[in-house]
């Protein structure tokens, strides 16, 4: 067994912290039994990612610095079901792209390159056993179980899409892990998974699910918003700035403030990871012009709705830290012929150009 | 290359004589190039199989006997999917159940040991050339496309149904084979596999009907009918003899009379296979009393609208013929204990019990 870093109720911290609980029963029973827990982070590459996406990566950070292993699976069968016009040789490139990207952004959030664990979903979804599952969970589910999933699934005229949620259920049981880690778009797919699976002899894991980044301007940051709507992995430095500089910030709705979110969910965590040089923890000016160091978010998001917070401070504070996350990747893809080569076929169109 | 027993037109003849022919491009253009054709009739292993089968089974064996290989297909993973209720370990069995049913029958019609061909669908359904395949397939259907298939499928509420369509048509592309030979319900899954498989870059097979055996006393002899509307494989001598003086004999609709179509597609090809004794040729009594030999159904038909055939005879014919088929079928359960075995882990309810 291996050493952990912390105590049970400390461990079930750090994997939970800022994240809603669905349910957390796999997770306590093996932590009581002084088992390690393993969880899982999945995506299915489609898109080129946003930085919403560093909110999970964060947590992983925070959870493989704790000494929890994380494993990061690429959805490549589900990315092709879901988006059924490309062919599977693209999704074989972005599976690639984005394996290439999430090590770059692992590294960059100080995770060991040992620690970084990537595995692609069709590595378990080709094996006989899966074929059994899948056909098992399939003459379970009622068409209705499907689209209770949620609107990309419900709404869907494609055939493909259906079977989505038994791939991602699926990976529960075939990745071997305790928890899954998902968005807060995922909280159909978790109610899926929790009452379909048991039908069909597997036992529930423990499902977690992290906020989402809002637009700059929108509610959701989404990668088929326009482009001043959100921040992506290769924007330049300056662009990084002047979109944050232009961001709307709701001075009453913490969950229509990208800015909030991101010093929620991304800022305040990387200083604690201690991935960025002391000094740059949270300063910012106060109405009155003196200047506060906040050691939790909680005391400056406090602040910022008494009104007592300089928003271009927030904002500066916002942009150094993703750029200090982000510059390193752009460093890696500049210099990586491979990862461009990736990018060209995967999305026709290469970051930076 | 084989020795072939007849020319183009007449082996494309032996194929489609009495069939429906959806189309015969791929059939033909094979014969025109010299080359042999292959067929193949599939079926999920799910309720017991009824006479109605007899139909493919005796178009099997004539194709066999003019030289033409003919692949049965034991469609087990459609079988599982269609007939969710049932677990996988009893589709298994039934599976057993089908191919020992099948070959029994296939012997009692004549067709030589080395040509009976069965195989399972789950042999090329779990490669990963079928995944490939299924996935594409999945990604290139309409929820609209697999509804338009039939009743069946158009009206289920379960997931595992909707996936029937896929399995079959790519039952084309994995036996390899030239046609294949349905029933008259089959008519939209063909129309499904012409439209999506060439979508997914696979060529279209040569499509053939076989007429559905009407009930005795319904409209179709159905597997969940009542009794006395079906003639199952196991009934006795006297209960096939007893069933058939009570089936309805509708003197104006062909298409509403059993026993017509058993003459058809059962006594009249059985007559002509050479299976059953000289002497047995068709004879039936004409009203006036005179006794009268016909050498084509056609001709009995045209006489038997006319209301000058003595339908007793008739009954006596069909009566005779089934039972001549099911006899050795019978016998070799009855000696069987492997074939016992099986049907009750199958079915619970063993035949002849």
């Amino acid at each position: 067994m291996k050493v952990r870093n912390f105590d049970s109720k400390k461990t079930l911290d750090v994997i939970t912290y800022r994240l809603e609980v669905l349910s957390s029963k796999r997770i306590r029973q093996k932590l009581a039994a002084g088992e390690d827990v393993k969880g899982y982070w999945g995506t299915a590459p489609t898109g080129k990612p946003h930085i919403g996406y560093l909110v999970p990566f964060v947590k992983i950070a925070e959870c493989i610095a704790a000494g929890i292993d994380i494993q990061i699976l690429i959805a490549d069968t589900y990315g092709f079901l879901v988006n059924y016009d490309a062919t599977m040789e693209v999704v074989e490139r972005r599976s690639q792209y984005y394996s290439l990207l999430i090590t770059s952004i692992l590294r960059s959030l100080g995770v060991p390159e040992s620690k970084i664990w990537i595995e692609r979903e069709s590595t378990f979804a080709t094996t006989e056993a899966f074929r059994g599952n899948f056909l098992r969970l399939c003459a379970a589910s009622t068409q209705d179980d499907i689209r209770s999933v949620g609107l990309e699934v419900a709404t869907t005229s494609m055939l493909s899409p259906l079977l989505c949620p038994l791939y991602q259920a699926l990976s529960e049981v075939h990745t071997g892990c305790d928890f899954q880690l998902g968005g807060m778009d995922q909280r159909g797919m978790f109610a899926y998974a929790d009452k379909l699976l048991p039908r069909v002899g597997h036992r529930p894991v423990s499902h977690l699910l992290a906020p989402m980044i809002p637009g700059l301007k929108t509610e959701k940051m989404s990668s088929s918003a326009p482009e001043d709507t959100k921040i992506m992995f290769f924007d330049s430095a300056e662009a990084v700035r002047a979109k944050i500089a232009e961001a709307d910030v709701s001075p009453t709705e913490p969950t229509r403030n990208a800015l909030l979110a991101c010093l929620e969910h991304i800022v305040f965590p990387v200083y604690a990871l201690g991935i960025m040089a002391p000094g740059t923890l949270p300063e910012a000016a106060l109405a009155g012009g003196v200047a506060k160091r906040y050691e939790s978010y909680k005391d400056l998001e406090e602040d910022f709705f008494r009104g007592l917070v300089d928003v271009d401070s927030l904002r500066s504070l916002v942009a150094d830290t993703l750029n200090h996350i982000l510059e390193p990747v752009r460093q890696e893809y500049a210099t990586s012929k491979e990862w461009q080569a990736v990018d060209r076929f995967a999305y026709g169109t290469p970051d930076g150009h």
